[in-house]
C-alpha cells in the first residue's frame, strides 16, 4: 500500500477537481488555492461535522457569523495593530526578502529565534556569516517589523482616517458580541461561540499546498468562564479537540500535543495539536488560555463594560476566554493524507482509494448502468430518486470496472449498478468502496439501506 | 395582524438574537452587520436549501469555493477596473460627496440619470440648480469616477504592482475556473457552476438595514451553454428563481420580474426579482444573459482557450453563460419580514410569531419542563437525545405561557413539555407554532413524528 507525498497530492487534487490553483489562468496568485466541486463538498461537509460536533451536541454553545471587515479600533485594542508582524531583511546583494527568524531555524535549527529580540536575531545573522538562499551571499539590511494584516480604505477619499483591514483572526468578532450573545441567548457562563470565516494574513512564507495561504478558513471557538474554571476547561478543549479529530478519522499515531513554551502576549496556556503531514508535524488546532485579555482590553478601548452579572454569586466580572481553534484548509489537507491510498489487489493490479469516513465522502453514491443502451433509463430514474436525500453521481462511460476505480478514487462509499436483474427483479447490485464486496438489495429497501450507513 | 416596519424588524432583530450592528461596541462600522447565533442558523439553513435546489437536484451542476483574492488581471480582464465605479461630486460648500445620479433621481425621479454621460448629468444638476442635500447650497465640483472594488495590497513592498481587490462578485470565480470543473468531472454543455462566498463594494449609498453593504454574501449560479440554448435557459432560470422564492416561503404576490431596459456592458438580457420589503420593492435575484462576454475577455487576456469542445458536432466554440444570482443576506431579511407577525389573539392578548417554514426555522424545538423542580432533570435527557438529531433549545425560566411566546417570537415550530404524565406514562405535550394545537405523543415516537415534520 502506497501513501502519497505532496506533489502527488496537488497532482490528485487537481485531477479529480479537489482544490485547484487561485486564478489559475492568470498563472495564479501566490499561496492561494480554488475548491472545486469535490474539495467544495469536502468542506462543506466538515463544517456541519464541526456544527454537529460544536454547536449543535454541547449546551450553551452559539455560532455567529460576523463580519469579515471591522471598525478599525478592534485591532488596536487586541494588538494587532501594533504587535501582529514579521521580522523581515533585504539581500542588499539580490533585493530579495526574507524572514530573520527563517533564516536562523533554517541555518541551525537549536538557535531558537523565536525567543530572540530583533537585535539578537540580526547579530546572530551577521555574526554567523548567515547567506541569502537565493543568492548565497551575507549583506543584509537591519530587520524591519512588516504588519501581516491587509489593510483597504472604506469610503472613496485617500485619507487615512477611513484604513480598515482584513481581520487576520475570527476571534475578535466572537468577542465584541460576547455581551449580544449573553443577553440574547439569555444564558450563563460557561457558555461558548462559535465562529466559522474567512480570515487574511501578508505572509511572505509560502505554503506547503494548502497549509499556510494568504487567504484561509478558521472554524473557531471560544468558551467564557470564570476565572478559576479557566484551567479545567483548558484541558478539556485539549482533549475534546483530540475526540473531533477521531471522530473525523484521524488516526492517533498521526496526532500529538505540542504545548507552547512562548506564549503570546494574550496567552496564559497554549497547546497545539498537530498532524503528521507529509512534510512533517504540521499546527491543525489550537487551544489557548487567553485570560481575559482580549475583553478587558475591549472594555477599556470602548469605555463600555464587558462585564457578566453573575446571578448566583451577585459579582459582576471579566470572563476567561478558552479559545479552541481549527484551520479548516489544514482540516481538509490532513484528511486527505490519511485516507488517500494506492492499494496492490489480487492479480497485481492497483487501485487508488480515498478511504475517507461516509459523512465526509464528498458524492456517496455512484450510479452505474451496466449497459448504457438498455439501463441507462432505469439509472438514471433511481440518479433522481437519491438525489432527494444525498449527493449522488451518474457514470455510464467505460467498462463497469474502471468506473468502480474512479469512485473508489474519489472516496464514494458505495457504487450501484443496474443491470438486467434490475428491470426483471427490482434490485440492485451495492459495491462497498473499501471491501469491494457487492451485495443484492431491493430497491425499495435502498434509500434506508444508504441512510443508514452514510 | 400587525406587520414589521423597519425599525420595528431592527429592534426584533436585535432583541432576539438574529443580527447586530457590527463591531457595535465600538459605535459600528458603517453599512457592517453581523450574525447573531439565530441569524448564522437561518444563514446555514438558507444556503442549504440553495444547495438543495441548485446542486443536489440539478444535474451536472457543481459548487465551487474559489478564493475571495484573486489575480488582479482578472479584473482588467471582466471590465471592473476599467468600469465599476459611481460618479461621484462634492459639495464645494460643505465638503461632503454625493452621487451625482441619486442627486438627478431624488430630484426628478423621471429624469432617468442612468442614462445620462458624465457631462450631461453635471449639466443637469447645474442647470436645474439641484441643492446639496446636506447644507442646501447648490455649488458641486465637476463629476469624478470612483471604482467600487476595495483594494489591498499584497506582499510587503508598497509596489502598486502587487496591488489585489476584493472580489466585486463572485462569478469570476467560476469563470477561471470553467474549464476545470468541465475537466475535472468530465461533464458536457449545458452544464451550471454554483458558488456561495462573500464579495465586497466600497459604495457610499446607505442601507436599507441589511438590503446594501459594503460586505455581503452571495449565492451564484451560472450555466453554460451552446449559443442559440441561451435564450431557453434564460427563460428556465427566470422561472426557477420564482420556484426557489416559493420553495422558501415568499408568497408570489410579494414577487415581481423586473426587466432591465439598460443592460451592463456584458449583457444580451437582465432581469430581477423584487421583493416588496417594507420599504419597497427591492432586488434579490438576478438573471441575466451574460453572452460568451466573460470568457471570451478572459481568452484574450490570457492568451489561452476558453474553447469547449463539443463531441457531438465536433465543433470548439466559446460558451454562453446564463448567471442567475442570489443576494443571501437580502433573501434573510425578505424571509423574516415575510413571516414575522404581530397576531391577535382570543381574550385580546398579542403574541409575535415568525412563521417560517419548518426547515429554515433556527431552533426546531424547544424543551420546557412544566414545573423546574420535577421536570427538569427528564427535560434535559430528553434535550441530549434529540440534539444528536436537530437544532434544540432548553427553556426552564418563566411561566409556561411566557416560554411558548419566545419560541413563537423566534420561528420554533414545535414545544414540548414535559409533566407529571412524562414521568408516568413517557408521553410529551407537543404544541405546534402556528395553530398553537397541543397533542400527546409518545416519547419512542418523538424523533420520528419531528423529523417528518421538519
Amino acid at each position: 500500500m502506497k501513501t502519497f507525498n505532496m506533489d502527488d497530492l496537488i497532482a490528485y487534487c487537481n485531477q479529480y477537481g479537489f482544490i485547484f490553483q487561485g486564478s489559475e489562468i492568470y498563472g495564479g496568485l501566490a499561496n492561494t488555492w480554488d475548491y472545486g466541486p469535490l474539495g467544495c463538498r469536502l468542506k462543506n461537509n466538515l463544517k456541519d461535522a464541526w456544527r454537529y460536533f460544536f454547536i449543535q451536541r454541547r449546551d450553551s454553545s452559539y455560532e455567529i457569523d460576523a463580519d469579515i471587515l471591522m471598525n478599525p479600533m478592534v485591532w488596536k485594542a487586541s494588538g494587532h495593530l501594533e504587535g501582529f508582524s514579521d521580522p523581515l531583511l533585504d539581500c542588499k546583494e539580490c533585493q530579495t526578502r526574507h524572514r530573520a527568524d527563517d533564516l536562523i531555524n533554517d541555518f541551525d535549527d537549536t538557535a531558537n529565534a523565536d525567543a530572540m529580540s530583533q537585535q539578537e536575531m540580526i547579530a546572530f545573522i551577521r555574526s554567523k556569516g548567515i547567506a541569502c538562499p537565493v543568492c548565497g551571499k551575507s549583506n543584509f539590511t537591519d530587520i524591519r517589523n512588516f504588519n501581516l494584516m491587509f489593510a483597504t480604505r472604506r469610503g472613496v477619499t485617500d485619507d487615512s482616517a477611513n484604513t480598515v483591514y482584513l481581520r487576520p483572526e475570527n476571534a475578535q468578532g466572537e468577542y465584541v458580541n460576547f455581551l449580544n450573545v449573553q443577553r440574547t441567548m439569555r444564558t450563563k457562563l460557561p457558555f461558548s461561540i462559535g465562529q466559522i470565516g474567512k480570515a487574511f494574513r501578508n505572509e511572505i512564507t509560502p505554503g506547503n499546498f494548502t497549509f499556510r495561504t494568504i487567504e484561509f478558513e478558521q472554524m473557531e471557538y471560544q468558551t467564557f468562564c470564570k476565572k478559576g474554571d479557566d484551567e479545567g476547561l483548558y484541558k478539556y478543549f485539549k482533549e475534546y479537540g483530540k475526540e473531533f479529530f477521531q471522530y473525523l478519522g484521524l488516526s492517533s499515531e498521526h496526532l500529538r500535543y505540542h504545548d507552547h513554551e512562548k506564549l503570546a502576549h494574550y496567552a496564559k496556556a497554549a497547546c497545539d495539536i498537530e498532524y503528521l503531514f507529509p512534510f512533517g508535524w504540521g499546527e491543525i488546532n489550537g487551544t489557548h488560555n487567553r485570560t481575559d485579555f482580549d475583553l478587558a482590553r475591549h472594555q477599556e478601548y470602548t469605555g463600555k463594560t464587558m462585564e457578566y452579572f453573575d446571578a448566583n454569586t451577585n459579582e459582576r466580572y471579566i470572563p476567561y476566554v478558552i479559545e479552541s481553534t481549527y484551520g479548516l484548509d489544514r482540516l481538509i489537507l490532513a484528511v486527505l493524507c490519511e485516507n488517500l491510498v494506492e492499494e496492490e489487489l489480487e492479480g497485481g493490479d492497483t487501485r487508488v482509494v480515498l478511504r475517507i469516513q461516509p459523512f465526509l465522502a464528498p458524492i456517496k453514491v455512484n450510479i452505474l448502468p451496466l449497459i448504457k443502451k438498455r439501463h441507462a433509463d432505469r439509472a438514471k430514474e433511481y440518479h433522481h430518486m437519491l438525489s432527494k436525500y444525498m449527493m449522488v453521481s451518474y457514470d455510464e462511460a467505460g467498462n463497469i470496472g474502471k468506473r468502480y476505480r474512479r469512485g473508489d478514487a474519489i472516496g464514494t462509499p458505495f457504487a450501484i449498478t443496474i443491470d438486467d436483474d434490475t428491470i426483471v427483479n427490482n434490485t440492485v447490485t451495492v459495491r462497498e468502496r473499501d471491501s469491494m464486496e457487492q451485495i443484492t438489495v431491493s430497491v425499495s429497501d435502498l434509500v434506508p439501506y444508504l441512510i443508514e450507513r452514510i
